[in-house]
């Protein structure tokens, strides 16, 4: 059953109506009371975002795939319930690594090389050539480089990086410093990483302890000239501090995720020097959405076979409650 | 003897002072009379505008080096005598390679993401948020991306694409169909490679064949929101054309080399949408123009020894007269 | 709790003491009666053989680290109550992945370039030099390899082949075409694997299924001269029918596991031609298993800050069942 | 003009006899009074072995393609007026570097993870198996390698060790060290290369001064157990200094090249032990030789094009008095 369309790719829709049963595959809410006649043999809810409550009444349920790209709430979804009955709960989070990805390079590289910066001042007649026009500018190739946060985005940024030899830098409090070592990581505290690198990509989700982590005091350590690039959730930010940093011109940012969205039209980071501003757009790109409907029928197929899942991310009992 | 300094660098400066006499090593033209009186002896000559005339009277001449990213003109180098003595004739444009590459990627990924429209709109309060602000945008995995030449400047870019595993398609026609298969890539015509792909790189070297190589008729064919990338040199386009169909709408540029440098302020490609400009900058980032220093340096030092000059180019018989 | 030593690395082991209580750490077996005293308090035990029954005495237990390379047998653990309680069973089997692959990889090039025969033929004086000591030689650029498996050893391979451009074809049957070409895997049937492939790789673990899959019929299908490297587990072979293959020299293979190891003395794959055999030495290489030591510890570490594992295996509900 | 077949593929023979005028294609010698008719005219010769003196009487010939892998000898030919001429003297030694690279790195494993001995133990039922038949084995991943020569071959080597992570060491005394770290590669002395790696490989190609450079006092610095791997020529290795310590058990070595070609039937180092021979086989694996044919078809078409050879080996005049 399915309360969220998925992919317009055809291929994909035809292989999971040729897998299963489909009792709702429109792009609009699936009626309550159809529901209610279907939950009983369900082995498998699609879902943009759960508002089933409990599973008890569902006793065939193997898997809920969530397709908005975060794990449901502890607060709507018995994850007890379903770790006890191993009822897999999947998001497809996975599908937005490789966009966040590009664009958290593009966006890296559009500050690194003032890009956006060097467009505006040619369209007003006021561009510098050659020498005069790269004051401030670097390449990052070889530049100590920082990751905050080493999960699922930053594995899809690192072969993007791979090329630019950069030395990368990572801070994670999850992971510890002899993993990181053997993924060819270099694990570091926060306050060197800020202090020492010349790009810095918040890349960790959101958790209850990381909340504004990256206070005034912390951003204050970066490099006068250095790239702040802050690509997953400005959760972990103190975007006052941010703004004031950044409007000084401290260092440069780019920044596609906010904490109220949309931005009041009057924030003060829509006029700092050096920004560069993308209104959460890194993982929205319309052909690169349908691997979601990909990975949520590869999954579906691999599971109705009594086979895991191999796409999707599997909600970790030690997880679920940390997340914001 | 050094008519052009190198590099700020200090350990490069204190290898070359180590390895030879310098004659002349200020950041200013060496003086005619001291030339005259140096000539006779000299072994190699750094350059940055050949401005000797024929080296007859130089006798011991093994090697001219230039460090502005371009083998003299034979107009003003006399290279049937550099070739029959085998006074090697070296350009530093492999120094430019990786910035110009990072460059075009950074430019590229810009335009594909809308990286500066997303920004300007968000400055002006008119961003679009999430879906609605990637109507046109697409990101460049698994994408056909074409390459016009297969020089240095590709060979740069290339590393740079590898993790997004582009299908990479070449127009050269200076090489072998076999050849370029023997690299991988794929080797296309002009046209097919225009209609084809969502990415155009211009990477070739002016030459006296290739000038407006891409006239009307050829632009005509890129496809409705495809990135066309003007990273080499402008030589190679007819940039009337170009301005006409990117005002037009028809597909997106990324340009930093103009038909004239500094462009007319009232140049109409400064208010074409979708483009993003840059005045010439790719190659001129202070830290990395220091690599320039390096290769004059290390290759110095190997023709020092009596061995053959490594990183920068050496100037072909077949190529020299073909060059603008 | 340790029921089995780890490591002799000082420094993983220094690590583990300082995290928690070590019960036992001697390289012997636990005494029952010390196990009976610390099961109640236990948070994990690492185990080479599980043989401490149901997990039902143990209350506190979140872990089970098997450092033997296999997860405990379904008919020696009780993994409903493990999945219940969402303890970990952990496998060290990942420490295993780069160590078997660099031996697969160096016993098909010892295959396909005859290092074995031609040194043989050496040491008795009967070599032939250049051309005539390759007659049936080939490289591995290039051509179309077969994977049987893609798990963990397939993954750890995948790197060693990539310089070499081969086209990796890949049967799997718990893993759908659309995922494993999401790899830039091929994916294709068993049989056209066997007949087109130069190089096989069996690279599956043991499972119901696929006991002696590659039987006669399918063993017969190799093309002459191709190389067949057997290295995860002999289990998937018919090994009388392999053996009768390549003693009539129908193509080459390199054997690592056997159906019966120590190997009878008198078995006739010993002397069949072309046939290059270990004695199950893949995965044993003494500094490569101290990985395991780093895992474990590594893993601990997770754990006991409440954070899931990292580096091992954990046992999945859908697979145990189904290993043999 | 050609006087040695090159390939029996017939795509590049169609191609060559498209591309232009052949004097002589058998796959015998070209009579002498044939030759002496079409030299006037001839564009290129292509040559196993050059026997046809000074190119004095030859006014139109533009180039020399060399089949056999190594430049002609400047005594049999008169390299000055090629030079003078720009005739270009191109090798196929790249045509080698692929094939004798995954040999080096074939016959390396072989060694570290002894499967030469490990099988012929196995072929007379003396096996050890498991831990107690890896006593002395290795690993190469994340292991010190030292490279001796870093031309040609060693850049077919480098790409198919990176997956290994090895710590690459590099002697090149032809090789700034600057240049070398640019390449990614540390550069050393020869002697720490030999005190520290574990495995080493002789990659240069002879040279008047490196000439048993390699001799007793070198060659006892290699520390027990490395591996030392012969794959250039044996013109840089005291050979008796090497058989002398590698039957002593001082280290594990893999030949492919001798100073006498055959080898003498009683030669000491057949019957050393730990050691891998090979009968000069490292080049010659037939598929791969055809190679040639599409090199020489390749330049042969940029050359006729008026364009500089791209993937054969030009004759550089500071290196061809330096060769062996």
């Amino acid at each position: 059953m399915i309360d969220q369309p998925l992919s317009k790719e055809s291929a994909d829709l035809e292989r999971l109506y040729r897998l299963t049963d489909v009792v709702w595959g429109r792009d609009e809410p699936m009626p309550d009371e159809l529901f209610a006649q279907a939950k009983d043999d369900a082995f498998a809810i699609v879902t943009g975002r759960w508002r089933h409550g409990s599973v008890h009444e569902m006793p065939n349920l193997r898997a809920i795939l969530e397709v908005g790209g975060r794990h449901p709430s502890p607060q709507v979804l018995d994850y007890q319930s379903c770790f006890a009955r191993n009822i897999r709960v999947l998001s497809c989070a996975p599908a937005f690594g490789p966009m966040v990805a590009e664009m958290a390079l593009g966006m890296a590289l559009a500050a690194s090389r003032e890009i956006v910066d060097g467009h505006n001042a040619f369209a007003t007649g006021e561009e510098r050539w050659l020498h005069a026009g790269n004051v401030g500018t670097f390449t990052i190739y070889n530049q100590p480089v920082g990751l905050i946060g080493f999960g699922g985005l930053a594995r899809a940024l690192k072969p993007l990086l791979a090329p630019f030899q950069c030395k990368l830098q990572v801070y994670d409090p999850w992971l510890p410093a002899t993993y990181l070592a053997s993924q060819g990581m270099t694990p570091v505290e926060l306050k060197p990483l800020l202090e020492t690198c010349k790009v810095i990509f918040v890349l960790a989700i959101p958790s209850i302890a990381n909340k504004a982590l990256l206070d005034y005091e912390h951003l204050a350590l970066i490099q006068p000239g250095a790239v702040f690039v802050l690509i997953s959730r400005s959760h972990l930010v103190d975007f006052a501090a941010l703004t004031e940093l950044v409007s000084a011109g401290r260092f440069k940012a780019a920044i596609d995720v906010f904490p109220e969205e949309p931005l009041p039209k009057d924030h003060p980071i829509r006029h700092a020097p050096g920004v560069i501003l993308s209104a959460h757009r890194a993982g929205s790109v319309p052909r690169d959405l349908r691997h979601i409907g990909r990975m949520v029928v590869n999954d579906l197929e691999a599971m109705l076979a009594g086979l895991p899942p191999l796409e999707m991310q599997t909600a970790q009992p030690e997880l679920v409650y940390r997340l914001e």
